[in-house]
């Protein structure tokens, strides 16, 4: 079982107009929901790779309610809270295709209901082969919160991949999870360095054992305790981006549980990332797509490069 | 007993951001919600006016559970459907105080929801003192719907108060409802003139026994068997105009129920009405600014005035 922890989960609202004008009243033609926060999306692309799964975070109120209404082929053991489980709302315009995203406050959680929690993800942990820890936290969590869920994992030698950003990222690399995943924003604030080779180094340093950089269309770099690597698509994609972070993810993590080499690992993430553009549906990713483009990603590098060492 | 009739009830969600920017993405500072459609307001304002008040439509879904879980100091007599309550989203940009509307369909209706509405509400009737039919209709329910609902409440004797618009609101008159309470837009196109005082009596031809019109800050005109009035608040109020066509209803209704004059009520009409532009939320009314202004509105005019005579 892999585990994939979100402490602030979401309603993931699409709303389609003809065209979004601000001050102007709208007819929504189109409303989708489902449920969202990073690992939910991680958990979904885990399943549909046929992996067993089981989420946990924190859920509350009527829109909590929904959320795990919808969940499905994953175990839920998410936690309740008294606070209401936020709401995002991304409205497409259909005319240009551009979408405008509006994301609630998640709730706010009490230390009874966040120790609660770390019970419960102790429990959990136990049983898993992996464990995957994505997205912001609440109000309410400690900023040191992911540090704390990374070593409870290592602690039992249950591989952890942590996709976070900002101080929640800076306090959990210092833990040593086994993969980071940030993209190129996420990778400069936490290393001080625009350049990703360097960045993805310096983010070793910092603590991370592996550090998989997602750069978007140009694939991912990688820099391992096993070597250094660059993967990369074979063509750009055209589509929606949303979620194609949360299929890298998924990508890395079951390929580690399904014990594949570096190299497999971030073919698999890119290919499925890749997928994820081209499917018409947020999140989703086209199971052709993902098949056909499995065996055309590029990867470069090398095995056990010494540190400092170019990958070109 | 008042009975207000809501077919297309909605989830209001009220989001502040700092500033809407299309295409960016927002993370919304507050969140406000509460439940919507205009006869779900009429009858918040009625219950503060310290009338009994019992409310009826459809309501369906997760988002129907939270209209339900949030109605207060009223009677809940919603017909439950398979379908899903509406949500309207108002984005509102901080920086500008200006507000961007998106409006979901309604839930379909189908042809046994609809038949088991309108036996419950013909109990309700029965049990009432007057009736408010108010908003749109959702998809599935006949267009011809309120000049039904009129008729029934007509059969009985109880005074039947109807604000739609377009199609429904034609079909609705000619059935002769004892009030309707247009704003300018919707009278021109119910009559098609654009000269009030012309329309009011075209309205009143059409088969609306009495009719309201609001005309925004200058307060409203009414055409009646019992004469011809004019009712203007002492200033233009500076606020949010959302519920205030809610509130004239509520103040015709309340002031026919009590048995009050046709300048009385429409002195509290324009009262409420201003008060509820004046109030800091949307749809509230601030009670102190209408015992204030409820003696301040001017209403000019005579009883019996003769078809065609001008008002000034």
């Amino acid at each position: 079982m892999i585990l994939t922890v979100t402490l602030n989960t979401a309603l993931d609202i699409t709303y389609r107009v003809p065209a979004l004008r601000p001050h102007a009243s709208h007819r929504v033609t189109d409303v989708t929901e489902r449920p969202g926060g990073k690992g939910l999306n991680v958990a979904r692309v885990l399943a549909a790779l046929g992996h067993e799964v089981t989420v946990t975070g924190f859920v509350g109120g009527a829109t909590g309610r929904v959320v795990r209404e919808r969940l499905t082929q994953v175990a839920d053991a998410l936690v309740p809270v008294r606070g209401t489980t936020r709401r995002t709302v991304a409205v497409v315009d259909a005319g240009t295709g551009d979408t405008t995203q509006l994301n609630e406050p998640g709730p706010v959680i009490t230390p009874t209901e966040w120790s609660a929690f770390q019970r419960a993800y102790s429990e959990l942990v136990a049983d898993a082969d992996a464990v995957a820890l994505c997205g912001s936290l609440p109000p309410g969590v400690p900023v040191g919160a992911y540090a704390g869920l990374v070593r409870t994992a290592r602690a039992v030698g249950i591989p952890v991949l942590l996709d976070t950003s900002g101080e929640p990222l800076r306090r959990g690399v210092a833990a040593r999870p086994d993969i980071i995943k940030p993209n190129a924003a996420e990778l400069a604030e936490l290393t001080g360095s625009h350049e990703p080779l360097r960045a993805t180094q310096g983010a070793r340093r910092r603590g991370a054992q592996s550090v998989v950089a997602s750069l978007g269309a140009e694939g991912v770099i990688a820099a391992t305790p096993e070597g250094r690597w660059r993967a990369t698509p074979p063509a750009r994609m055209h589509g929606n981006p949303t979620g194609a972070g949360d299929s890298v993810s998924a990508g890395l993590l079951s390929a580690l549980v399904e014990g594949l080499t570096w190299p497999d690992r971030l073919a698999r993430a890119v290919a499925l990332s890749a997928a994820t553009v081209l499917a018409p549906v947020a999140g989703e990713f086209d199971r052709a797509a993902y098949e056909d483009l499995l065996g055309r990603v590029t990867v470069t590098g090398e095995a056990t490069a010494p540190e400092g060492q170019s990958l070109t």
